[in-house]
């Protein structure tokens, strides 16, 4: 089978370019191609056992999201996207990408694929964000649309799209609402969430972090690992099981800033606790209050996605998967 | 205050030119000018005491929302729509003017407003299609949203775009979700609808009537009358009363096809049931089984919001407003 991924040089688009080269495989068949797509040039996974094709472009461009889909993939991973806080400071710029580059990442399958008898899967990478305050206490599956940020917004607008598409037979959408992923590797990034990963990142590489919201704020997280495991369940998994509602909200787990900060003590020790630095940020503090914070994910658990066991996990593997098993001293 | 309305040749359009030449004002205000767009040429409403701006043109062409606000509007009533049978059968045609042409309008008023202190109320008339099967029995305000048709799908992101435009501060959005209009003056449209009014005014008329559905089929319904109610509300209502929920279920009464022609045969006799002829058409008959059935409006109704007393008076405001009074033999 042949795969595309857009975002494919972010975080999850790279783990799961090396998550697909180090197995060969997608739910049980063999891979015989991979597209990976970014506005960034990416990077080909190490050692991968098919033909890696590289683009770079504006996702939107003219003729962009059919070059995405030139090789005719079996699975399209669509990760790409503006990220939160960034979509709420540049609001063009957010939608340009978010809805029109996604719209037309649709548009370009559903021509392409007019004449398939098998439309291609394509996963849409969702977000909690979709919801937004007032909630109730754990906040169901089938809770309503209400974004309070444009990136929400983009991706509630995302999944309708899709599930639109699916209706009517134009490709085969499953949209996967993912939990904050935690800890993102690498360098902070513009999205306001970014702060969940720091405190834990920055002090287990030797560095200073800051913390602009309380520690009692509440947040619903899953690994880099656990997405692998989202990404792929959702690739493979049998359209007759989901019906017309087409996206599903990832199992996560719910932790206080409080709570991640005792994980790291635990696994980590009170030293490295010491370099988080508290500095309030009313505009950070003000988008994480509209966001959800507890979800029942019944449904996606109920399909075989499965989230990790607790966030002393989730800090050992970030400590395995990024860091090769050794604490900055 | 000046006043634009996009489909001011549809049904609702025209009706509210009349009420508002009729008026002279809106919300106690003097009205000063009425800009009127449609696809077809719209007509100017009778004795208008202020001047009107006809225009004609396609929504989502080049410059055409700029036009429509080009007398910078306070209120902006966005009526115009591909309805829901022909946006189901026409994808590309329904999504160039239900999404791109509604999207194109709030960019207009984005960018022409963009130094005003006081932006333009912009009503969005949505649509009950915003919800799909299945449903608890009856559907409260803040069900999510699950369209199963094209129509619906458009209506809904048309709500998310108007939520997040005004969370921004670039316009004044309120959506109202319309029961179906019943009994629709003229001819069937296009509408999958059109036979809850069809088979009321054909008979009235002394006409015949196609039936394509079964008797036990409820529906949502309002009058043309009671539809003025909720513009002019709409286009009034103090917007700290919605906060960031923007859009509401209109009030509406839940009745089957078997209490619509009890209705009729109470009201105008026995020899005008006759009228209607049954022919399934399974077609129409899938797209209506998608459909919401039964609201919970209380949020509206607090909002003042008004539903029709009866479906007797529904047919009662119709002979009134449109037969002048007389039925046919």
């Amino acid at each position: 089978m042949k795969i595309a991924i857009t975002g494919g040089a972010g975080l999850l688009g790279r783990k799961l370019a090396e998550h697909l080269a180090a197995s060969g495989r997608l739910g049980g068949k063999e891979i015989t191609g991979l597209t990976l797509h970014d506005v960034v040039p990416p990077a080909a996974p190490e050692a991968a056992p098919f033909p890696v094709k590289l683009l770079t472009g504006d996702l939107p461009g003219e003729g962009e999201t059919d070059r995405i889909i030139a090789e005719r993939p079996d699975a399209i991973f669509h990760l790409a996207a503006i990220v939160s806080g960034e979509a709420e400071q540049d609001f063009d710029k957010g939608y340009r990408i978010n809805l029109d580059g996604t719209h037309q990442l649709y548009e370009s399958v559903r021509l392409a694929y007019a004449d398939a008898e098998k439309k291609p899967r394509l996963v849409f990478a969702s977000s909690i964000a979709v919801f937004g305050a007032p909630f109730p206490e754990v906040i169901p599956d089938d809770f309503h649309l209400t974004p309070l940020t444009s990136y929400g917004t983009q991706k509630a607008i995302g999944e309708l799209l899709l599930a639109d598409y699916t209706r009517k037979g134009m490709l085969d959408g499953v949209g996967i609402r993912l939990p904050t992923i935690c800890i993102r590797p690498g360098k902070p990034n513009k999205a306001a969430s970014g702060f969940f990963s720091n405190i834990c990142r920055e002090p287990l590489a030797g560095k200073e972090a800051v913390l602009p919201v309380s520690e009692d704020v509440l947040h619903w997280h899953a690994s880099p690992r656990a997405a692998m495991g989202f990404l792929t369940r959702a690739a493979t998994i049998d359209p007759n099981l989901l019906g017309a509602r087409r996206s599903l909200t990832m199992p996560g787990l719910a932790v206080t800033v409080g709570e991640q900060i005792a994980a790291l003590r635990r696994v980590a020790g009170e030293a490295l606790v010491k370099r988080i630095r508290r500095e309030p940020d009313s505009f950070i503090a003000k988008i994480v209050a509209g966001w959800p914070r507890k979800f029942d994910a019944a449904r996606a658990l109920k399909l075989g996605f499965t989230a990790d066991a607790s966030f002393d996990d989730i800090i050992r593997v970030h400590i395995e998967d990024e860091l090769g098993g050794k604490i900055a001293a």
